[in-house]
């Protein structure tokens, strides 16, 4: 057996501090985050930002992946008192795609402390439940502080002028009203209790627009290694969420190894492994290998499932005159399944069965967009639709079951159509949380896809989309490697930044402002060190100006000193500090008029 | 003197043929434009793109720097019988910002056989003169035949879709639209007389959706023959007009080899030579050394002036508590100028003077955004919009001489304030094109800004924005390197396609729909050439499947052969063909409901 050298990328971003916020209710929480230190001639306090990047970058933290993550959350768990450890399922061969006389070459993370947790019978054991029963939880006001960035609540709120499209975004986030807006499902707290790793985190409308790297190898490409070193690559940069879409060798030794040592919540689709299960051939999938797959994530502690039981037998035939089909995996392999048999889908006509499930563990649903559209031709169509108000059907199911849901979206809409996405989730879907993929809002540009989806992200984003799943520039050509994982949670985290401002978050601009004034003033590595990717902007800069000294310049080589629009902006503002008053005196005097005549020969 | 190398990039893109399609009313014109070919096992035609890589992509032609590119509009410019030929103004030294008895140290296009043309006295020889004179030009009908894509009109027009806010796009365009459009000043032409190598394309919101890619030099960066290059690069990704923007060394010099050898229309800021020529102290710029230098930019041939006479003495205090002041290089120059002087924005106070000017050689004016935003916190101000409601009053003054105007826009804006930069613009500038840079909707990610711009630069276009200036990733960092420009060219190629589709453009959806196909049908080679950037698409694919045989395989690296949902959504249609009917009827049997209980067991 080959032992996996794990490589990760630790360290503080360039002149970051973590900090940790402690709670008012659980004074014994710490709520991660960052601050940006600026340069002292600035006068400014250190920004604070929203932090995904878990222990990797703090210094204080000792990294081990061998041994993963503090269980942040266990006492938590323990302390409801509705939960008993047991001795969980025996990993078999096929879990991780190999026959059953044949050796992992692969090591497995140690488990020999840890057994799995489930509710006791008879128990939701979700954040829901605990919501509708009133209850605040651990997890719930360290939401409301993350969401905060700790700010202590300002006297007068500060003055907000965005477009939120009817969402009910607050100044300030209570504990109080995380419960509220989680108990009416109209946002998800992803947690696992077998995933006490976590530094807990929210989706929803009124909430920070969150974003999901996908990673997981293929049959073709990627090792266990490379996967972990993704993971926290991805957050690092800003991921909120990291799917595991693993489809090759040992789908849950990798899977392993990404849980134990992922601060974020890990979605799955359950469909992969089991289609691994039986080789590859969809027509061979029951329930019972997909039920005992539900099981064995839940054990591991995935927080949330894609569960494409939207893909109804009778809405195949709506796919049938596509421009591409059915692109999504699980959807296509469910199809395939349906046809094969003449049957339901199964996990459709199973559901409640996934419910008391999903409610024993806190995994929530993730209602797949088996029947998105996979092409500008197709967007917006029956098939699409059809599915959508499954969903919405399943989504009421769900919550019979306090079962958390949110609902996935497309896909390929060009813009003019994105909007009715919105409205039509929000109408038929009691408004769960909506998670799409993009939209791309054109077709013609693979190798830009993270551009083309962007758009149509920030877009969506901005009409209420809670979660934005990312989009890489190797999106339609290949498995994307550690630079594209980067490059596509970086554009992401410009789409839903660029949705928070839209939407008049009140945290959202400060940033921006911040990082404006740096540029303005020259001090360029408070620029660089407040960007969304200090490193790249820093080489891009130094590109052409490589020498210490530029770092002071007041001007690029955009422009060059004689040229730069800043330096000039500063430059007549000096001059017209004294200016201005008489300039002032002499606008008032000749009657105020905007429009004044040139009296003054040249 | 040294010689400068011009080495360019020529040749086809991949599976691209060259092809011109004659006129009807004028049968010599030859509208250039490709040919996509694909395999033949796909049974489809080749697909037709606008193409803006003139001649260097040609194999017929043969590319020759040092003697320019032929003067294909000469003729047509002649036998209007209204312009004559004259000596023209001499070069001076500091036209290259040298000093009286300083040597070129670059060498310069050799002009002995060219004498640059005006109009004949008291003749204005704008393509809006002829509009409004009812004439047809041979540019109306060689952007008529070029906008249709050489299509034929169709029986029946396409079902169109689209969302045009107000927008009158034709199913097809004549060459009367094109002279209607421009006759009322919806639509420009720039075209100056003489230019005469350019292939005629038009600006305005009911044609497609145009951009410009910005080259030139700083002091700090860059030489002739780089700037030559980047142009030539530009076009082949999709640039419809370059703006050299130098403001360095040899700016005349630079600005001659780039006008003879490029067929996409040239935009220049006239006040950057002016500036060089006064040793950078804008406060020495004079209205005689501005003239001096329209008059010098006319007679090489810039198509278009930025001139920012806007920037108005009253509206600079409104700047004063801007986070990032002024922005734009020659808004803050003459902001500068008026302070010092206490005066009027001469460019304000001469402006029929430049329009006599313009009106001779068929310059069109790009109204400057010199108050522009360049922040989120600056968007939309009263600085922003005072400028905005002069360049409205300009606008009328123009059209008055026949001067054809678009107007430039912003900047920095986040998504929910971007419409109302559109209806604005259409309320107080009499419909003149709009031409904005992006817009930028988060300011926290430099080295990323054409995505930050990219999708408030699709979202304008999508609301009747006529052009779109790109940006690029070296945004506030430095001067873009010729990666740099095609990022940014391809980048926004992204968002004005994006806009079309939106639009509902007749044309758009086309190529979409072609990649698609191939897409779906595992025509990877066709996916790739049907692409934007057809080498990148298959860079990509190769980097994890570079075998031969693989661009026949029925999967890629992403989800390897068993997962791919393309594959499988093929086997889904094959195994329903047969089977379909049969569904089909039997869903007819039951009534055809949508919601079926499944009545078999598991």
């Amino acid at each position: 057996m080959s032992s996996e050298k794990f490589i990760v990328t630790t360290g503080p971003l360039p002149a970051s501090r973590k900090m940790h916020v402690a709670g008012n209710l659980f004074p014994d929480i710490r709520v991660a985050m960052r601050e940006i230190d600026l340069e002292p001639s600035s006068g400014e306090p250190p920004v604070r930002v929203y932090d995904t990047s878990g222990p990797y970058s703090d210094p204080a933290a000792s990294i081990d992946i061998s041994r993963g993550l503090p269980a942040l959350r266990r006492s938590w768990i323990e302390a409801r008192g509705d939960v008993e450890a047991y001795d969980g399922r025996e990993i078999k061969p096929e879990d991780d795609g190999l026959k059953s006389d044949e050796q992992r070459k692969v090591a497995m993370f140690d488990r020999s402390n840890i057994r799995p947790l489930r509710g006791k019978p008879g128990t939701a054991v979700t954040q829901l439940a605990y919501a509708r029963a009133g209850i605040v939880t651990p997890e719930m006001e360290y939401i409301a502080v993350r969401e905060n960035l700790g700010r202590e609540r300002l006297k007068e709120a500060a003055a907000r002028d965005g477009e939120s499209f009817g969402a009910a975004i607050p100044d300030y986030v209570t504990p109080e009203f995380v419960r509220e807006e989680v108990a009416r499902g109209r946002a998800i707290i992803p947690a696992n209790i077998n995933h006490p790793e976590i530094e807990p985190m929210i989706i929803g409308r009124n909430f920070l627009v969150k974003i999901n790297a996908n990673i997981g190898n293929s049959a073709v490409s990627s090792s266990v290694a490379e996967e972990v070193d993704k993971m926290v690559w991805s957050i690092r940069w800003g991921a909120d969420t990291v799917m595991d879409l693993s489809t090759g060798r040992n789908i849950h030794t990798t899977r392993e190894w990404i849980l134990r040592n992922s601060p974020v919540p890990i979605g799955t689709v359950p469909i992969y492994q089991a289609l691994e299960k039986v080789g590859g051939k969809a027509e061979d999938l029951t329930w019972e290998i997909y039920r005992d797959t539900l099981i064995e994530q839940a054990e591991q502690g995935v927080d949330y499932f894609t569960i494409h039981a939207g893909v109804r037998l009778p809405y195949i035939p709506l796919t049938a005159k596509r421009v591409t089909g059915i692109v999504s995996r699980g959807g296509s392999i469910l199809a395939k399944w349906c046809l094969a048999h003449h049957k339901e889908n199964f996990l459709y006509t199973h559901f409640e069965e996934i419910c008391e499930i999903m409610k024993a563990y806190d995994v929530s649903f993730s209602l797949g967009d088996g029947l998105r559209p996979g092409s500008i031709a197709d967007a917006n169509d029956a098939a699409q639709f059809a599915e959508l108000e499954t969903l919405g059907e399943l989504t009421q199911i769900a919550w019979k079951h306090d079962v958390q849901v949110m609902i996935e979206g497309p896909g390929h809409v060009p813009m003019h159509k994105i909007k009715a996405n919105m409205d039509k989730q929000l109408a038929v879907c009691g408004e769960a949380p909506f998670y799409t993929l993009g939209p791309l809002t054109t077709d013609i540009a693979p190798g830009y896809d993270h551009i083309t989806s962007g758009i149509g992200a920030a877009m969506i984003g901005w009409f209420g989309t809670a979660m934005l799943c990312y989009v890489t520039p190797k999106e339609h050509l290949g498995l994307p490697d550690r630079d594209d994982v980067k490059v596509g949670v970086v554009t992401y985290k410009i789409a839903a930044h660029a949705a928070d401002l839209a939407k008049g978050h009140p945290a959202a601009q400060v940033r921006d402002d911040a990082l404006s004034r740096a540029r303005f003033e020259f001090r360029w590595r408070d620029q660089f060190n407040l960007s969304l990717d200090p490193e790249t902007a820093e080489q891009y800069h130094d590109q052409t100006l490589p020498a210490e000294g530029a770092k002071l310049a007041h001007f690029c080589s955009m422009c060059g000193p004689k040229f730069c629009s800043m330096k000039i902006s500063q430059e007549v503002r000096d001059y017209a500090k004294s200016g201005m008053a008489q300039m002032s005196q002499n606008f008032r005097d000749q009657g105020g008029e905007i429009f004044v005549p040139d009296t003054a020969a040249e």
